[in-house]
């Protein structure tokens, strides 16, 4: 991991950017830990969707949410062709481009080496693990989660069980064991109704639930980033 | 309004048992308030589901946490041929009880007297007033919001389309303008998802939300109730 500029400081929160080398890709990112923190802490990664990238607003509120309210670390990195890994904002670039073979694999592998170079920092360390990531969000972080047992909660949601590429997102759902909160907007122009309800259906935890507000899919109202922080803090707990 | 027995006190809340005749029929209910409340302050009423009571578990338990945790008052009553009306305590029999032409109006309109007659009290007053019920509490329920415009929030929900006498849920979903949450239990064995899911669409607010969670009819987890309390005070505020 190498940091890329300076730290930037604000409201108690602290911000640096890195690269990190996975498999000869360079993938961009950056850490959210509270200002002066030292020892372990839990960590939440972050996942923003389509067409966006690391450091979109919400993706910024929440990481500023979990610092400044519980005291966590948190991580966002740029998925595949987005954000400084070649800023694609068409959805129709987007739906090509996740026809590549292998693009879900190798995003969780970066997940995977992310969260492991961000907890070799003293000021975060080895601590409980969560996961927040809607619509492209959860097509890279579901199978991510499923593969890592370590995740122990996880926010998902905004997809159903067909537009996710390599159709193994009902597969590795009921792999998923962690308590899980689910999203969906009850109007979403992208996914069936019923598409997400069945991907809802598939998640194998019992510790499950699904929350659904009106709207479209990126209407996501206040109150689900809202029930996002209190439900992944209640299962995080206090900075050791 | 009679009051039946002796008010208890326990924990800073005062339980009173009344009797109210409306249109010649006695009506049983109970009424919660802060110990030592005066003046205006909001008031819940509670419905409870098929084959319970007015005192049911989770009736008492959201009545106690209205009053401890917000200074609310809280109204529960007996409906027709159950608790002190009959003791109905057979699924079968309620069904068949469910038949009897115009039990819903009659049950909306023991809903407005009693909460009438509830804020007559001067430590209750007349306040922002909120509504909930599941199951049963939403066969009544939701025509009773829907035919009370004071009605300022509701928890609904654990119900379809399909299953609620004379055939006018969904009439009176689309007449609901209050913001709503609604519950579905996702193994539900009384309910098919669909049509617990088309009553949801129906509720004519854009502002309502609905939370699922697994497990069948009678299994409501306790974050339920938790999310319950904080909605309804997140709309109803705190007493004047």
């Amino acid at each position: 991991m190498e940091w890329t500029g300076e730290p930037v400081v604000g409201r108690g929160v602290v911000e640096r950017a890195f690269t990190l080398d996975v498999d000869g890709r360079t993938v961009p990112g950056i850490v959210w830990t509270p200002e002066g923190a030292t020892g372990t802490r839990p960590l939440v990664a972050i996942g923003h969707g389509a067409t966006l990238h690391k450091r979109v607003d919400y993706v910024l509120s929440l990481a500023r949410r979990f610092v400044r309210h519980h005291g966590y670390a948190a991580v966002a990195l740029d998925a595949p062709d987005h954000g400084e890994r070649g800023g694609l904002s068409d959805l129709l670039v987007f739906i090509e481009a996740m026809r590549r073979p292998g693009i879900v694999d190798e995003t969780v592998a970066e997940w995977h080496a992310a969260v492991a170079a961000v907890q070799q920092l003293p000021e975060v360390g080895t601590g409980p693990l969560g996961y927040w990531g809607l619509s492209m969000g959860t097509i890279f972080g579901l199978p991510y989660v499923a593969s890592e047992p370590r995740v122990e909660v996880a926010v998902l949601g905004l997809m159903g069980t067909v537009g996710a590429p390599e159709d193994r997102l009902v597969k590795d759902a009921a792999r998923v064991a962690c308590p899980v909160l689910y999203f969906q907007q009850w109007d979403d122009e992208l996914f069936r109704r019923d598409d997400v309800l069945a991907l809802f259906d598939a998640v194998g935890t019992r510790g499950k639930r699904l929350h659904v507000h009106p709207g479209g899919h990126s209407g996501l109202p206040r109150e689900a980033y809202e029930a996002s922080e209190a439900f992944v803090a209640s299962v995080l707990g206090a900075p050791r």
